[in-house]
């Protein structure tokens, strides 16, 4: 099946302050939508996917290699594969997270 | 550079009807914001680029190997490399494609 149906699509609870759905997968490619309450975090992490993350609204501090910046609505980071990353929601706020390939510990 | 911020994006004409932006992207992975009026399509066609398309806002009807669905808000589509797909706009929207490798002919 290549169509994925935001109805049959379940949200998990990453901690209190941030959940995720899995939009589409399959083996190249995965998107993600990511929901955060302000002071909602992700801790300095790394894997071997490549990812881009899309700010659809809301605000963000985001650190990549030990570069900080603050990104909004229609800003975006590229995200190499094994590059250190972390998030940090200033103001409450969603995004949009593409893997590639997928992310095999998220299915 | 791997921060892409919204301010320094231009949005290209692709028709009378729709428009994308090219939000971020490398070697792996690109991501697109595309804007369609009704009535806008994206006629059949093939790339070797593995895609995901997830609909923003706005109804589109959606083609992918001979399968027709409609997809709203929070739907998307998952497109094999060297899958023939098309698209049209059903009510003004606004949808996210992501690429791996990256569209070269989009840069």
């Amino acid at each position: 099946m290549a169509f994925f149906f935001d109805k049959d699509i379940e949200k998990t609870e990453m901690d209190s302050r941030s959940s995720r759905k899995v939009l589409a997968h399959g083996r190249d490619l995965m998107a993600c939508h990511l929901y955060y309450e302000a002071g909602g975090t992700g801790l300095p992490h790394t894997h071997m996917n490549t990812q881009i993350t899309t700010i659809l609204s809301g605000r963000f501090e985001f650190t990549l290699s030990g570069d900080t910046a603050v990104l909004t609505s229609g800003d975006s980071v590229y995200i190499p594969s094994g590059a250190e990353h972390s998030i940090a929601c200033l103001e409450k706020g969603e995004l949009i997270d593409v893997f590639t390939p997928e992310r095999e510990d998220f299915i």
